[in-house]
């Protein structure tokens, strides 16, 4: 990989109104670009303007969908810093995923500095108010141009920046979820456990559903015995039983989440029992009936701590925690939230200040 | 959907050699392009130059894999003719895909046209070559800048044009499959029953591996059980026992391929029992192991017939048919062929002369 070259945008863009961020729909100024060929490796890593790039339609990715992705956020400090959470954690896993799905590995340190002088080129981008951050989206697609199936021998990695608000509109507040039985995500000796396109475009029809009847996510069970729970809509998923925390062990078609890892540690450091094992969503809903079933909160780093509500399976519903936001969920958003905009202590070396 | 526009490109390109063609490497001068807005449903077909397309780097293909495609082929018959061979099937299957992956249905009578047009000013390219034809591949991508997980309001449908040789370079030739236990293409619930993307992406990993040990192709497995077989490649299946053809039965997790219907009507009128069901790889390698496996071989449109000449399965090898092919599976690539080029009659009206 040689040396990073930055192109410059003539004209940057009116940045849009931070109270109406929405998850995803602006981009900023500029965004990274590297190149891989086979017998050279990657090459070029260029921040350039950001504008759509032009592939030639039998470019393998629209085909065959050989694809990574990774989600992380900047975040404008107290101090008026500009800081990544945890950015190695999400670089490890991008290599994961390359592996998993055939693509070439990436030199987590070389991506890492230009994200990091992407975002300081964009710094003015990172909004300000609360539940608002910098969405970093680092993805690599297969270019090569041909239709036989097989691992391709050229590929883009690019890594955009999109000016976020909390990713649901009202902010941390409990979500209806809706157990399905019918639609898989993913399964054991599948890419569950990899961040690759085909994983959600597998959900968005569940998905779609749910929201027709009324549900803001989806609650999957393992794609071998529909039996036992794995992740909730795009995110990791807990549960407070019986004064313990338990979440699905992972099982190779569970995606490993960063903050799922910050969640355990930050409950380990407050003297909270958790244990990673499975859970059947029969074993779930029983506890509820017997009234043990105390909290419910996905994690993941779009929403952070999203707590569960009510929960549908079959002809059952249950509410959890009163429809109310637990008490637990609400410390550990808060808590996160705290260390990466910098207003708490960070005891385990998770903030990563950039600029 | 409006009229179809033609603009015409102003440089032919050179035509490949027709001995070397490979599969999926050569584009020919147009290709077919149609997007879709919500609101206002597919809109402005038109067949312009062939060439790169322009995207935003949002574009949720690129995350989060919401695509479905389709292969078909055109052959130039006997007389001097172009067919295509059983396109009503494919467009049927490429809504069946869009169901699955929320993406809006196509008009198949519209596409059908549009694809016509796009063969005939493309005629020149269909090559003349034994086992040549011109490789159609319809596919829809979406496009729609934004980084929400949830079906996109934004597509695009190309379809594109290349001329192919034989898929195997050795032509109708048996192969060498390795039964995979570890990794899985498809389970019931999940996206196998669809021709998406984030199927052939999962897939990679295991056919590198397999390549690697001298395999040619994979064996798949359900997803469930690990037990029964699926597909093999990208290909449907059939077995020859006793007498008796065996295809796995449509599970949900099997694609159903035009060549496995055509396969089973054309056995069947040959007065050939055909019976689709479940049938594990135990049940499989007990018939070789007693002598009763006489023949073996994948279906599909891009190799038609492959067949099967050995298989491994965790330490046991077997041969299939003494490593020749069959007379069966002969006898079908040449009835199948022969009907798609026009040099034997088409009882069941599959040939459908375009120009
Ligand atoms: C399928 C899935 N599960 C879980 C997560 C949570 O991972 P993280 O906490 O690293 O964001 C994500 C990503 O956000 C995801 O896409
Ligand atoms: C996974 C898979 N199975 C089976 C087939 C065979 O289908 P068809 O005979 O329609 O080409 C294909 C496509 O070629 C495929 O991609």
């Amino acid at each position: 990989m040689n040396k990073l070259t930055i192109v410059k945008a003539e004209n940057l863009k009116a940045k849009p109104d931070s109270d109406h961020l929405g998850f995803g729909q602006y981009f900023t100024d500029h965004m990274l670009v590297m190149d891989y060929t086979e017998g050279k490796g990657w090459h070029d890593p260029s921040i350039v303007p950001y504008g759509p790039i032009a592939l030639d339609p039998s470019a393998m990715v629209f085909h065959y969908g050989q694809e990574v992705f990774e989600g992380m956020k900047a975040y404008k400090t107290a101090e008026g810093q500009f800081s990544l959470f945890r950015p190695d954690m999400n670089l490890k896993r991008l290599n994961i995923s390359c592996e998993r799905m055939s693509i070439p590995q990436v030199d987590p340190e070389l991506l890492l500095d230009g994200i990091t002088q992407l975002v300081s080129l964009d710094k003015d981008w990172i909004p300000e108010g609360e539940d608002t951050s910098l969405y970093i989206r680092p993805f690599i697609i297969a270019t090569e141009p041909c239709l036989g199936v097989r691992a391709a021998k050229q590929y883009k990695l690019l890594v955009i920046l999109s000016p976020v608000g909390s990713y649901y509109p009202e902010g941390i507040h409990p979500v209806s979820i809706f157990v399905e039985d019918e639609y898989v995500r993913a399964v054991r000796g599948g890419t569950g456990m990899a961040k690759t396109s085909g994983n959600y475009a597998s959900g968005i029809r569940a998905q779609e559903i749910a929201k027709l009847e009324g549900f803001s996510q989806v609650l999957w069970l393992d794609g071998v015995e529909k039996k036992y729970i794995e992740e909730v809509g795009s995110m990791n998923v807990f549960f407070k039983i019986g004064g313990e925390v338990i979440t699905p062990e992972l099982s190779g078609s569970i995606l490993a989440g960063v903050t799922r890892d910050s969640v355990m540690t930050l409950l380990r450091s407050w003297g909270i029992q958790v244990i990673e094992r499975k859970i059947s969503v029969a074993e779930l809903f029983e506890a509820a009936r017997e009234g043990k079933l105390e909290e419910a909160f996905g994690t993941g780093t779009a929403a952070v701590i999203s707590p569960i509500g009510t929960m549908k399976w079959g002809e059952e519903q249950i509410a959890v925690a009163g429809g109310q936001t637990g008490e637990i969920s609400k410390k550990l958003y808060d808590s996160i939230t705290g260390i990466q905009k910098g207003v708490l202590e960070d005891p385990f070396g998770w903030r990563n200040i950039i600029v």
